[in-house]
């Protein structure tokens, strides 16, 4: 889930292949023990995965309680995730045929088990990406991407929100309250785009006031780390990707500067690009700095948001001492860490699957009205269209998308 | 220094007297040794304070490297602290007759001891009001404020910058680098303002994004803290004064909300007004909030800026359950702590001078061009008009003036 | 709760008084609706509250389950804490007639209800002082001594402990597994008095290795802090208190230093025995400390047990620049804040109720085996034999007593 | 400098190339110029490296102040660091033929430049292995191993401790004073050893209490790791080594359990053996953990302190969810991060170069008492046999060498 690998890979030289071999699963007989239901339920329509390659938009079984601390949330709107690309591709074994696709969503709560206090049929609510049963040790150490009976589970190990109705685990602690003045556009980014940029990289990389920092990889993780990093006002924000009208964008959206690795000139590298960042003031105003005073070359954080080793070999080549790389894109692969460099330097390397325990704080922030997180909005399609909709995210450099709006 | 104390006071009730009895001292032999060195040494024109409620421009021995760790440096730009004002009332024990008074400024350059190795003469500096040995514990810890033989001694325990050159001591760990981008202007409001804002009150009370932060008194600090708060993008800064015209500035500054005690109907609290803004969105939704989900009363952050027992109360009286109060104003008198109500609150309170250890860090947000601090800039004089400066200063209210600008 | 504030107030002057006037209140018809109870189900013993300075071990309805998140658990053993005997002074005015006491136990968990899955019958489980239903918004922010709909409510707002069963609401949140290697005389330590000296004591003051600490009050929680500072290898950990016995055991539990106010010297103030100690070392080699590397007299963290205004002003007077108070008292008065020295002192002063949410940390720090605080038992007794405990508790100064043992 | 390579690599299967090809440099014009010096100015005996596998000790020109900075040390102790061993090798290219070697030490300081303020003659001092100006951008930032005109350079760029005297340039902030209680053999380990493994290993991973901790490597800093992670309380610290003879010394350091790799049944891994450690209370006790409670597999902390891929690869296999490899290991090589594993599971890793900022604390730990860093001395030389000694530490295995004290 949650981190945009396939869609920003694209935009990336030598990556295509980086998960291949798909295990191709027989998905014959998947639904037949929904069929029996299908007969005395009520039924929705859902996007349902069925092996590799291959999904539909079909009626099934409509989602119920199973759980006295279940919910069960009238869809009011989806989005799609690279995440949900690479299912398909049959990368993630975790997703079995049969399984209803999706775990961002923003809903109506239409019905609750017995175990269930902070909502009630009727209220909009948020869904979170991680589900949180509140109590595993895990849990407890607000480390909920780990939850002993949650995490990533949505969209995964139990049916998804690209449907009509979603179940959603441990209501209580998986859902939020969607204040009234925020609409679905807004609120559906933090089911998993904002707190993911936010939390695994921007909050990982401690970004201080005053700081330079590298976004390397300009996909809607990306964006969302983009859009987060100035919540601590670095000075400068250099977005690092091959895809000019992505960087275009990045530029609307905040960033002071941007780089395409693929329009550099022969000889120069991105870390000679972001030197000459770094020195044009003095460029500018002819001064000479005095170089105790001058940092190393480099930035103080390098924030990795693709997920291949040469975006990851990028964030070292340009850090500099006492700086930190914080990963946020899904690896394949193993990759070189170059510590006879690195050693000496200080940095701090993290990585990390979002927690979603930044939520209320992000809640609060947008309802701040300075972050708009609707600009990461490129296209719009209702939810029978969804088909559709995979299809333009699935080119997404081709179609310049970055995040779907979907309206159930 | 260092705090708006008296300016900040006059726009209070009940405040005109936190500090009283000056010791009255006779200042008639103060300058009778300068008078030997005038006849032999070069000259300069001064602002010295001749004992309480008595200061004059006058020549005086030009400033002289006295260690080999100085550097003389000729001002282009100072301007005058609430501090300063405090000193001339005599409330400032350590400040003796003959002393040239002043902790801010900008300048030049003019020559240096043998053991100064950062700066030489002709480069441009920012002339930080902490003077710092760079060796001592405190040094060491990072609590320059506490230097041994350092701290806030200019304009206080040696002769300050209201004059044509000044002397400082441990110059290479005590000036900062001037960029050539930035105008004196903007750089004024780090000799002092900006750092005590940011490290006594933003830094210290650890402002999240998207939390609600509230700012007891107007003054110069208090916008400086206005400013740098938003550094870390809290969701509202509220900002508190009896002044209607200063709280006109701060929403152009980027207050989110004002509150003027003085206006507040007869049985409504500055607590009242503050949970009427943090309910803003709901009464407007007619939205009714879940009781669980809401935080109980108040701030999470409120920021002393006055220095007198009732806005240390009303910091008291508003912080929620987990808040910090900062403590940033200069206080007279012992305060009520109401530990019987806080005991159980779980919240913070700090003190402290500041260290002035974020310039650095400071310089580079401001070479990231989205804060202005300039804009504290109300009232412009020529150096050699500094009396009349002080004259406007003294009135701020009336005068609606923030900071002075005084070109030398 | 939580705090010892009687029993150590029984050691230093002055003090007996400091929450006085009681109400009051009629407690003659507060077991009616019990009386049916018994007719048709089960009953146990239990010590209950019956207005202010009664209280009488006898026959009550068995604890039940009363929702589906609830646990009952069968005590083995409980304790006294010195908000016991506040609550029975009439001072807390939560605690209405009928309520049973005790907010500390260990024991056997007997039914649960059908939301909990974290614990089944005959599970081995530590009670915490602090309830906590892990999805409100002050749990979200691990502020569970704050929790909307918990925190702090066993024999206060509901039954408690100084019973044969108990009923526990969340109890997937407020209970912990009890590993077999830890006896019931180390786990009963955990329900309280440990967390609470190591959260609102040692944690916010974060205690670095090599600093100095005072302790001021050696009754149970001062002890905690005595035993749970050391977690961070201060060089010194200082107890102050009147009795010349608590400083004894103070001392076999760690204390490198003890300080009895009452038998200093009429000129000595408790600052002066402090910078005694500080410089030990020199007199001891004859050295003279260079100043400049010599820290301003004082502590670097003073931590308040007691709960009254005479022991705050002392934690002010010590504190070095730099140092961090943390009030862990429960007062019943305001107290001064010397702001007029303080604010230039760069101090933080700390607040706070435990939220509990370091338990499991607790717990493999004592699996670790280095810390044994079953250290504190100085008295056990039978649960039937609980008012003598009481009386015994209630004299602590006098019969040496920090924690009891109540087997049951 | 600085970290444990060679001796421990000896310890390690397949380590003993990993820093092959030394540059065989000509050395033998390297002494002409101090041939000069040496006719007209005072001499000394040091050990000079005179290029790969060549070392001489013999009569140089006396130490002398070339700054007004400097100071010049007499030595009364010095010692000898892994790093000492790969100068020798060749493998570090600043160290050219003609240096003096060392650095590490205590010693009186002999002379003092003018500049310098903090020390005088006679002064006992401890010698930092960092040379820190305390003014430059990386010293302002707490950063001195990166200091601009500072950093390692003693017995690296500069001429070193393994001598009578040595010049120490910036000596207000490159030395300490020296308390009488604490002998030169406690000292000598805060030059480099105790600092590096407090700082680069211990600090950076932010050990804390009730953790589980691996020290991979019982080298020198290996068991300073071992000795200054004590400072934090953690649960368990498992040293991890093939030479069970530093394993048994580790016992008596304070480890809580070993594991040989070398003695792994053929089908176990380090991981089942932590594993095993994990669960031995359980296992112990016939206890069924719920599993909803336990933490993933494997350590929350993995320290590094050989410098191979072998080592750092049993960092990352023995790592939990939300934990932290902090690498103090000097590597000559790249290595494989398995970020396909890792990137979900919220680690963070940390590089770093020793700044020795902690030394005044770590000379107040030692003056607590509790820790006694003498205890990593094996053998003691005097001055003039440190060839002797050279030879002793070259094979630190077969000798049971961890730490030499060397008497000048």
């Amino acid at each position: 889930m949650l981190r945009l690998a396939a869609a920003s890979l694209s935009r990336l030289p030598a990556s295509s292949s980086f998960l291949s071999s798909p295990s191709r699963l027989s998905s014959l007989s998947s639904s037949s023990s929904s069929a029996v239901f299908r007969r005395t339920m009520a039924s929705m329509k859902a996007l349902v995965y069925e092996g590799p390659a291959q999904k539909s938009w079909k009626s099934v079984p409509k989602a119920a309680i199973q759980a006295p601390t279940d919910a069960v949330v009238k869809l009011t709107s989806t989005t799609i995730c690279g995440t949900d690309l690479h299912i398909l591709k049959g990368d993630v074994a975790t997703v079995t045929p049969g399984r209803i696709l999706g775990h961002e969503g923003v809903g109506i709560v239409d019905s609750v088990g017995s175990g269930v206090s902070a909502f009630k049929p009727g209220d909009r609510v948020l869904i979170s990406c991680i589900t949180s049963c509140g109590k595993c040790l895990y849990c407890q150490r607000n480390m909920q991407a780990h939850c002993h009976s949650g995490g990533w589970i949505l969209g995964n190990e139990i049916d998804g929100t690209q449907a009509e109705f979603v179940r959603i685990p441990y209501a209580d602690t998986s859902l939020y309250a969607a204040p009234k003045a925020l609409a679905d556009d807004a609120l559906l980014m933090l089911s998993d785009a904002l707190p993911t940029g936010f939390e695994v990289g921007v909050r990982s990389a401690k970004i201080q006031p005053g700081e330079s920092v590298a976004v390397v990889g300009a996909g809607p993780v990306g964006m969302a780390v983009l859009m987060t990093a100035q919540f601590y006002s670095p000075a400068s924000i250099i977005m690092i990707d091959t895809d000019d009208s992505r960087l275009e964008v990045a530029k609307k959206l905040g960033a002071t500067h941007t780089i395409n690795p693929a329009k550099l000139g022969a000889s120069s590298t991105i870390l000679d690009a972001i030197n000459a960042i770094n020195n044009e003031q003095y460029t500018a105003s002819g001064e000479t700095p005095n170089p105790a005073m001058s940092a190393e070359p480099g930035v103080d954080v390098a924030i990795e948001c693709v997920g291949i080793p040469q975006t990851f070999a990028t964030c070292q080549s340009i850090i500099a001492p006492g700086g930190r790389i914080a990963n946020v894109g899904v690896h394949g692969t193993k990759v070189d860490l170059q510590l006879q460099d690195l050693w000496i330097k200080n940095i701090t390397i993290t990585t990390g699957l979002v927690s979603a325990n930044t939520t209320a704080m992000l809640l609060k922030v947008l309802q701040g009205g300075k972050v708009k997180p609707e600009a990461l909005i490129t296209h719009r399609f209702k939810l029978d269209d969804i088909e559709h909709a995979y299809e333009v995210f699935g080119n997404a450099a081709k179609e310049h998308a970055i995040k779907t709006f979907i309206e159930a």
